[in-house]
C-alpha cells in the first residue's frame, strides 16, 4: 500500500466543510485523534467566514479556491461531484492525495473506490484521488463482502433511506413538514431539490433516490449495481435494487437477499459477520434483537441482522442491513481511507 | 357465486367498530351506499355506550354477546382472532354470514380467503366465515393476478409498512414520539405492544411487524407467503419476505420483484396492470410519477409503478406497489366481499 510521506502530522483540507458530511467528517478527525499539524476548512464562498469547531478551537471556513490547497498533504471532499471535477486536479497538482465522497470519479478506471475493510489493497495503486463510494454502496459491500467467497451471485436489495443522505437542508425540511402535521401535504424539496416534482416527505416513503436513468433506475440504485461490483471486483454480479427514501434523519437500513452458486446455511453466514472487520452482528429474534437507524446513528459500524435462510432456495440467504450513512456511509470511511493511507491501519 | 337471501337492505354488524379498521369499515357502508337496513355495531364491553356516526346519525356501540347477533345478515368482523373465534361461531349459528379480518380463520381449508378482483370465485363455497386477507397481502396479490400467466414463480418482497396497521392507539403513539422529537429516544409501543422490547418509531424503520415464529421469520412474514400462495392457488409459489416497520400513518409500500419462468417485456406487464382491476398505473420516470403511501391514503385502489426490467435477469421485472391498508387492506376488501355476496358484484 503507497504510503502518504511519512510525518508526525498531516495537514489536512476539507472541502464542503459546512454540509453535513463536511461536519461530521471534521468531528471525525477530532474523535479519531487524526494528527492534523493544520485544518483548513473550505466551501463555497457564501459559506466562507462561518466558523467551526476543531478539537475546542474555532476555524474559520474559506472560500475554495486553488491556492487553498497549497501545502495540503490530505484533502477530504466533499462538496458535490462540479467541486470535485474543479478542484480535485488542482489538489493534487499541489501535492495532495484527495479523497473524494462525490460520485465524479468513482467509476474512473485509475481511481480506486475503497472500502478499507473490504478493498484496502486497492490503495496501492492511485494517482492522487481516491474515492468515497456511495453510502448506500459502503454498508452493503461491509457485509456481503465476507460472503463473497461462499459463491455469491446475486444481491437483491430494497433501500430505506435517510434524508441526511440529502444533506442538511433536506433533515431541516423534513423536520419544518413533521412540524406542519399529518395533515398538511405541503411539499418541501423531496425527493430531488433541483426537480420540479416534489411530493411530501412527512409520513411517507419516496421510491426516488437522486433521479431517473433512461433505464428506469435511478442514479442511487446504479450505484448501488456498479459500486459494488467494482470494490468487489465481481464485475459479473447481479444487482438487482430498489432505492426508497423513508421519513429518517440519520441512517440507512436495507432488506437484501444474497444468492450463491451453492447452498449455505445460516449459521455459516453469522460465524463469518461475526467475525468481520467493521461489522455488529445484532441478531437475536428470539429476543427481538436486530438492527435499526436509531442504534446505528452515531457510530461507525455496519450493523447485520434478521439473517436467515430463503423458504423456498437453500442458495438464498435474507438480512438486515444498517449503518450511519453520514458516517460509515461517507465521512468515516474517507478518514478511514486517510488513515490507511498514513499506515496507521484499519 | 352464493348469494345471501336476496332482499333490499340488510342488517349489517361491524364487531371492533371502535377500532381503526372498524371506523374504517363504517365509513366504507356509507360510502358505498351499501343497502343497510339496520346498522348494530359491537365492541369489547369497555368501549360499549360510544356513538359512531353512520350516514349523519349516531349509532351507539353495544358490548359484543350472542345475543347481539340475532338476525344480522352480513357481520364485519375486525376485533383480533381471539374475538372472532369466539364470536364467529355464534353469528354463523344464527344465520348471519362473517366477513372475518382477523387471521383467526385465513389458513383453514374450508374457509374462503378472497380478494374480489383476484379470486371472486372462492366466494361460492363457503360455511358462512369469509377471511379477509392480511392487508400486505392483498394489495401484493391485486398487483401480481394479472401476471400470473405469465409463468410467476417467484417473489422477492420487502415492505414499508405503515404504523396503522397495528391500530390507532400505534397512531397515536407515533404522533407522540414525533411531537416529542428527533432527540428523544424514549419508545411508546412499537413494534410489538404486549412484547416488551420497544424501540423508536419516530425517525426510525423496525424490521419486525408482528411477532417472531421459530424459523426466523415475523407472523406478517408468513402470512405473505401463505395467504398468497392460497389466494393465487399457487402452493408451491416461492415467497421471499421482508417486513418493515416505517413512520408513515396510513399506506402500505411493497419493493417487489417478480420472477417468471419465461423472458417477460415491461411492456407487456404495464398493458395488463393498466386495464387490471383496482389496479391504477403511476408510471412515469420520465416525470417523476410513481406510487407513494400519501398517493394511495384515503382510496381504495391498489397502485403500481417504478416497473422495469431486472437488469441481469429476463425472466424478472421489479415494481412498486402501494395502497391504504385500512381500506383496500382491510375495511374496503371486506365492504367488496359483501357487495360481492349480496350479487351487486365487483
Amino acid at each position: 500500500m503507497v504510503s502518504l510521506q511519512k510525518k508526525d502530522a498531516y495537514r489536512v483540507a476539507v472541502l464542503g466543510a459546512t454540509g453535513a458530511v463536511g461536519r461530521a467528517m471534521v468531528e471525525t478527525l477530532a474523535r479519531r485523534n487524526f494528527p492534523v499539524a493544520e485544518l483548513r476548512l473550505l466551501a463555497s464562498p457564501k459559506s466562507a467566514g462561518q466558523t467551526i469547531s476543531f478539537r475546542g478551537e474555532p476555524v474559520v471556513v474559506q472560500a475554495a479556491e486553488e491556492a487553498a490547497f497549497a501545502g495540503i498533504d490530505i484533502a477530504l471532499f466533499s462538496a458535490g461531484a462540479d467541486a470535485s471535477l474543479t478542484f480535485a486536479p488542482l489538489a493534487v497538482r499541489q501535492g495532495a492525495v484527495v479523497i473524494d465522497n462525490s460520485s465524479a470519479y468513482r467509476m474512473h478506471e485509475d481511481v480506486p473506490l475503497v472500502v478499507p475493510e473490504v478493498n484496502p489493497h486497492a490503495l496501492a495503486h492511485h494517482r492522487g484521488i481516491i474515492a468515497n463510494p456511495n453510502c448506500s454502496t459502503i454498508q452493503l459491500v461491509v457485509a456481503v463482502k465476507p460472503l463473497v467467497d461462499l459463491g455469491l451471485e446475486h444481491i437483491h436489495v430494497a433501500t430505506y433511506q435517510a434524508v441526511s443522505g440529502m444533506g442538511q437542508k433536506a433533515v431541516d425540511a423534513l423536520m419544518q413538514e413533521v412540524a406542519r402535521g399529518p395533515a398538511s401535504s405541503e411539499p418541501t424539496l423531496f425527493p430531488v431539490v433541483s426537480q420540479p416534482e416534489h411530493y411530501p416527505m412527512a409520513f411517507n416513503v419516496l421510491p426516488q433516490c437522486d433521479v431517473f436513468l433512461d433505464n428506469g433506475y435511478t442514479k442511487e440504485e446504479m450505484k448501488l449495481v456498479n459500486e459494488s461490483r467494482k470494490i468487489l471486483e465481481l464485475p459479473g454480479l447481479a444487482v438487482s435494487p430498489t432505492a426508497v427514501r423513508v421519513p429518517v434523519l440519520y441512517g440507512h437500513s436495507e432488506a437484501v437477499a444474497l444468492r450463491f452458486s451453492r447452498p449455505v446455511r445460516v449459521e455459516e453466514v453469522r460465524e463469518r459477520l461475526a467475525r468481520a472487520p467493521g461489522v455488529v452482528l445484532v441478531d437475536d429474534p428470539a429476543r427481538r434483537r436486530y438492527p435499526h437507524p436509531r442504534m446505528a446513528a452515531g457510530t461507525g459500524e455496519t450493523y447485520v441482522g434478521r439473517i436467515r435462510q430463503d423458504l423456498s432456495d437453500p442458495h438464498t440467504v435474507l438480512m438486515f442491513i444498517v449503518a450511519d450513512n453520514l458516517l460509515k456511509g461517507a465521512a468515516w470511511n474517507a478518514v478511514q481511507i486517510a488513515e490507511a493511507l498514513i499506515g496507521r491501519g484499519v
